[in-house]
């Protein structure tokens, strides 16, 4: 079986033909082990077919690239329109529960993304310094897909009645207790948010100051064992442990478990991307909702993060976080037991970690103009952010200062807990 | 590409090994057109996948045959549940809206039909004559599976925003007018039913006496050129024409043209099995609800025709019906129009004829014991009766007692009109 | 209190003033031991507030007879689009479920009757015939909606957390042990449908034969005692006793006994409009849905009359029919036992009796013009007939050719289940 | 008719008997013009129906009071379950949309009023510090339940077809044009939150400092003339103006104006309470959600406060602020044109201002212990903060650190915009 990912080679230029070759090709070795049949179906509004992604990724070149050039010959005439995910600026748009279309075939979308392809290699020969920083986008956007094809396929394969892997001959993931430790960090004025001259999505910017009061960060995150401890304890059950919109959610959808979780007669299992498993109580919680990381953090007496206190802190206290999380180029594709240590652990590369901020801007933000102004900028809304990017997100793709965001009630990304405290002067 | 229906021969004994090969192709036939995408798709809660089909109809002959067989070695220990209709009595299903899985492929499902075909073939050899009744009922729910491919395949094609044709190679329906005319039929006791040796459904029987009226029936059926006629006389916008549940029916959904219809800049066009094309006015009207029959036929001043005067007319006043009418196995696959002739025209194997008739049990009627005493009698509710079978249902399916069935808002089969009206004595 | 209802003396002319004061007097009584804050909820889409019927009987003379007269002059220019239930033909209506208006208040709504009133008073002195026959239809319709604020108080009072009764000095009902039996009847064309002078509804006409099969029918209603036997029987956990309908409406909305009936520590108990009480055995079981009697029927091996059967049977079987059943004036409000006897008991006046026939047009039924035609034709679809009238019709409403309609899945009416099944001949 | 509201004394004391007395007094008053039905209708989900405000903010002196008092001897076995709003750890409760209940009938939710009125003022004799900051909360409870008595018979209003007025006596607003100027205000760190003895809810503490940028302010509120503007320039049909949660209400509820506004042939109008009535292009624009707030300010090129930036300006730059705004005990019960001045007007008293600020936890913020740490703290998801007060709050209710909190779609509150923008330093 094709490996699915390699790492991108530090040595090659952003935007440059390279760089778009492999990471074009890797959204291609990642689809490689599904079906046909996989690639079409929709299992549910959030969620996107392969297909969709595989299209959708070349419609985004070709729509804010090669769509400029008037020699550009289209693909198809309806495909701007069918492949248009949000972008208001660009166009109306299917609904998006309609995306599990059988036409067009796979075929013909591979053959859509070979001619965008060799038209973006053609551009790629002279592109101006502009049209090179919407190439860096659309390949971070690419690989934005590349994670949500392995989440989306996930969900396709949790609501199959045969619980199907995704490819059952994945690494097993590294497994052994490690204990939980609280690191302190110092309160005060400090900067987050991106700066300087490398890829970032206009909503880390600006880059400015916070004021942080002293707080404590978990060195690494909840695991499995400790979040049945919460079940076990009636979590689930236990109204003052939730907020009130997590609550008649938990009742409203019958949840007694993060997703993926089931219960047969040897005990719990869970979906990965090798199959069904038995639960692993040493490895990391996975699958939960902000309810649920809240309503765990509440009943351990304990909280969630800011994305600020996040940040400082992976900044300053990670030790060989780069190093050890980036477990997708050749891990198993879910998390595993961090390596033992005494900084923070397990704070890139292994679950997005649900922070107690809401997504809103930056003081001072402002969208890029134009229909890329719809990328980040619109959601700011209703969600809350995520930090630190998980075990299926490429590694060339995160930053520290990464700021993705979900809805309070979203379960299916790859999402788990770090604690937090006050901490008094 | 496969011509994908040849008429079953009539030497072919019913339940033989050659009877039963010749309908289990024909189903490979007629999916044989699609592309794996296609199989997949699940586009309303009332239509499965292709895929599913396929599947489903092997389960039967597994379920209610092979599974009696101690010998019989079974394909899938999750098949028997997965691909479980509406079989309470075999035991638990899927919910119905569930049925788009990317699993199990369809290489698998193939499979599945040659394990299932291999198991039959050998039952086949010696089967007593009890089985061969169990057979013959198979295959004509295998039958029904077929045409039920095409209306579902249809339907998926009518919302995907390519609207694909299935087979753009089909031959054009036969198309010229054909002046409509009312013809008398006598009132009376007169028997209807089933009767005989030949294969029925259970809700055919018993066959018993039922008191008409005079009444006239339309020599052939309402054509699309009738049909916009009412549209331009404000059809879709005067309650007065309307049942009060077709009215919020109306209002709910936005109906204002036949399913499959929609109107550019050239004027009306509908989809066919061949593609989009334009609506031709000598074509009968096909793919409306019973709502629109009967407010079609108010607008008229007429009516629908009860299922026992459609019966009588079709036994006594039919010329050539089975002849003219039977278009699947060489036809285009959409209704043409009629052969112009004096008796009645289009009864058999055109469009379903919507009847006046709530889908009740006709006096004495009992279902078979078992769980195949499911397959019509719990549907005895809210139904309205279609008679004389589409030109996508197979030739050799069709009989004049044929009972089908469906909510009075149904609108992906292929259902028309026909009018009637009292004669006073 | 005021006593709620009394005979309508037979001597009285239909649609003489005399007539006329009786039947408004009576909904007044009826609504008279209500508070102003009763009159005003409504508990669900298919019910509505007292507040509103007492306003709709009034528009109907206003919309229907007043404003034809020039002289007339209008209590409030918004009433006749507030207070139209369903009549397109009279124009535009607010939304079913926008019924439960604070205004206008009781009093202003109390005040446009006796506006009404006197207007009709005034026009009934000198009344042409066929506006006799409108009043003479008003008045009907008001004694409908009498049985209608009797229901749907029930269902307000059903779903307040409170349960209280309508009036809890109403008598006890008879209670005594009655045994079951099929009676014959033979089969033959009949006359069944109204005709003659009298008054009856458009639906009831014309009179037509039907051709019947030799039939059984219970001498008596299927009791409390006998479905809670079906009950401990499994009644509602076994789908092969339900229509396939039946079934899904089982499960989706948990029903696992009759409307208004709850189980306590003393066992199960169902709300009267005395209050709620210990479901007594020997009394008829009441507010089930078509689907459960359809249910009952199949478990005890029988099944629910056709409307003709049951037309038949009450013309020429009933004893003293007329005499037992009509308990609306003086009883208690609730179904009681029957008075022992040979024939058919409990006819009329006991309980709605759901037939197994859905609601069509007889043959050759037409409605009348205008709107006064959307009264009962645009409803013959989706509904099953229910014959005999119930505890709370007032008796002078009732005939043994009325055909009452309703969905299968209602319950809030007072509707019970009398057995009937097939002779050979 | 009686006067409804009049101002608390400064001399009582919090949580007195005669703090007390004058506080129930005027929820009472509030009541007063109200017929009873008004008293019963809920209109919506989110609004409750007067009779259920009188009766839980009883039930609150009940359950956190009385009940802890051996002798107290509770008025209804039903009434801890039936009046319960939220308070999990006091019990389950009824659902939320089935308040509009018909029992208990008003007269005996006023009994009830009475009832533990009298048990209040003999607790009151003699309560220990402790109860009286319950006392103290209670009546704020109160207070906050007095506005939404308002709010809530408002949507009961603008849902009934007559659209009727509470008090068409009441005053006519100050109508007059201001011009908008924005004030400029110094970053850096201030505190902001509750501190001091005075009553303030848990949510206001722990103050704190928080980090500014230097900012502007508008020194009054967006009027309805210059929110036609935004309307005139096709503001509901441009999605680049929305967030994407916004443009998607926008489609889905067919938003086009506030809510409260329709259109006829003599143009816009409003329903206020005083009745419907042209919109006065001076007055406040008054019932937007935050997405149409956040929407108009984005069309303005400008952005909404941080509840930070309206804090701290509140303070230093109001002039008169509480003087000014606080119309209610005398006012007209809308927003009025601000007194032309200098500095910031129409901060407090006028409409809820819609911040940009989701509503979280202040750093350090632990919920009271109990039920009561119920009253705020879960509900810190899914809302925004608005600040300042409307024309319908009780003036002694409200504080510079008060933060309410509704939906970023509630419209029925009194909410309105404030505009705001950065400078640099």
């Amino acid at each position: 079986m094709t490996q699915p990912c390699e790492q991108i080679s530090p040595a090659t230029a952003p935007g440059s033909r390279e760089h778009y070759r492999e990471v074009r090709a890797r959204t291609e070795a990642i689809a490689a082990p599904l079906t046909v049949e996989d690639h079409v179906v929709q299992s549910m509004r959030e969620a996107s077919p392969t297909k969709w992604h595989l299209a959708h990724t070349s419609w985004f070149f070709e729509t804010f690239l090669l769509a400029r050039d008037p020699r550009y010959r289209e693909f198809h005439p309806r495909f701007r329109w069918l492949f248009n995910s949000y972008y208001n600026a660009v166009g109306d748009q299917p609904e998006r529960i309609r995306r599990g279309l059988s036409r067009p075939p796979l075929s013909l979308v591979q053959d859509y993304r070979r001619h965008v392809d060799g038209a973006m290699l053609a551009l790629l020969e002279s592109a101006p310094p502009d049209l090179r920083d919407v190439v860096v986008l659309g390949l971070h956007h690419e690989q934005q897909h590349q994670e949500l094809i392995l989440t989306d396929i996930k969900h396709v394969f949790g609501t199959d009645p045969l619980r199907p892997g995704y490819r059952p001959d994945l690494p097993a993931p590294r497994s052994h207790p490690v204990a939980l430790e609280l690191r302190p960090f110092p309160g005060g004025i400090h900067e987050i948010g991106h700066a300087g001259a490398g890829f970032a999505y206009d909503n880390e910017s600006p880059r400015h100051e916070q004021l942080l009061r002293p707080y404590a960060l978990a060195n690494r995150l909840v695991t499995c064992g400790e979040y049945l401890e919460f079940m076990a304890d009636g979590g689930y059950a236990r109204p003052e442990l939730w907020l009130s919109d997590g609550w008649a959610t938990v009742k409203e959808r019958g949840w007694h478990a993060p997703l993926y979780w089931e219960k047969d007669e040897t005990g719990w299992r869970q979906l990965t991307l090798r199959g069904l498993e038995a639960v692993d109580p040493h490895l990391p919680a996975c699958h939960v909702s902000f309810y649920e990381a809240d309503a765990y953090a509440r009943w351990r007496g304990l909280r969630l993060p800011s994305e600020a206190e996040w940040e400082r802190a992976a900044l300053t206290g990670s030790e060989g976080a780069s190093g050890e999380g980036t477990v997708y180029e050749s891990g198993p594709l879910q998390p595993q037991s961090a390596v033992e240590a005494s900084g923070l652990r397990q704070m890139v590369g292994d679950v997005w970690e649900w922070t107690q901020s809401p997504y809103v801007a930056y003081p001072g933000y402002h969208p890029v103009a134009g229909a890329l102004g719809e990328y980040n900028g619109k959601f700011m809304c209703n969600q809350m952010v995520l930090r630190g990017g998980s075990c299926v997100t490429p590694g060339s793709h995160l930053r520290l200062t990464y700021r993705n965001f979900f809805p309070p009630d979203a379960r299916w990304q790859f999402s788990g807990i770090r604690l937090a405290h006050d901490l008094t002067d």
